[in-house]
């Protein structure tokens, strides 16, 4: 895993093989293969070791303020390097290979995602939302722009950025009748 | 042009090659590299010839309905086969290669940013937008959405889903006072 980690990025996803990471680590390539299937799954396993403890919603009281924690806390381990460059091309190697999509949405996207949805829920229940506010979008609304800052124009990820993400999805596109 | 489509298609950018491209159209290899300086490059230009007419926002008054044109335009386009999975493809290949990156950045992300920006500057200023709206993240916040459903979830982009988009970008999270 080290090994696979230390040669994604000298050279990136796209020269890595299992041939490398196997000679890295000292072992026969049938040890690499026996555990993971394809370089992508490898890959997968290397990229979701990062520490993402601090990707769990904290409940202050402020539903803005947890998930700006999260959203910042995303945004340096995913959108800079290290990570960043490894997890763009994790997205990049799921677009055609299903099972790297599948896994990735199993095991980052779905608890990410769950756990986004019950810090919502309980700021819903206390007023916080709109309460007409449709939360199966909201998971789409807070991370797709920093995504698509990510994998689209690649953009930087800032603090600000999200402050900005942030405030346009709470407060709307539409004038507020005050 | 056509052959990359058409072998794009048949296989996917994963197995598409230089030379499999030449042999399709009955070309030598030299005419194709002369052109293209890569399979990514030479990818990039095949999708982008799709007819991207109907990306151009009209205006008719109603900017809810204008985006919402443009955005399912996009995802019967982009969000579907034949093209979709061609396009999930490309933005895989922007993650390890920066010259695609650039270029589909320029030549696509680009202008389809400032062709949504005149037309959400219009509808300020027919005050069909909240005064202090951050028009700098409105397109994040629209195409994000979108993009992350396509290259993150891979769920299917409905004129449902869009719909549901448009509505809680306008109304956002927080509760109205009415």
């Amino acid at each position: 895993m080290k090994s696979t980690l230390e040669l994604a990025r000298e050279s990136g996803f796209a020269k890595l093989s299992i041939e490398a990471v196997a000679a890295r680590a000292g072992v026969g390539k049938h040890t690499i293969y026996r555990r993971w299937p394809s370089r992508g799954m490898l890959f997968l396993d290397a990229v979701l070791s990062a520490d993402t403890q601090g990707l769990v919603h904290p409940d202050t009281g402020d539903v803005v303020a947890d998930l700006r924690a999260v959203m910042t806390r995303a945004c340096d381990l995913l959108g800079r390097p290290p990570w960043g460059p490894l997890y763009q091309d994790l997205i990049g190697e799921a677009q055609h290979d299903p099972k790297v999509a599948a896994a990735h949405h199993e095991r980052f996207v779905k608890p990410q995602t769950a756990d986004t949805l019950a810090r919502l829920r309980a700021a819903k229940d206390q007023g916080q939302l709109a309460p007409d506010f449709d939360l199966d979008v909201a998971m789409e609304l807070l991370s797709g722009p920093l995504y698509y800052r990510l994998l689209v124009t690649q953009e930087p990820l800032t603090h600000d950025y999200i402050d900005r993400v942030l405030r346009a999805v709470f407060n709307g596109m539409s004038p507020r009748s005050t």
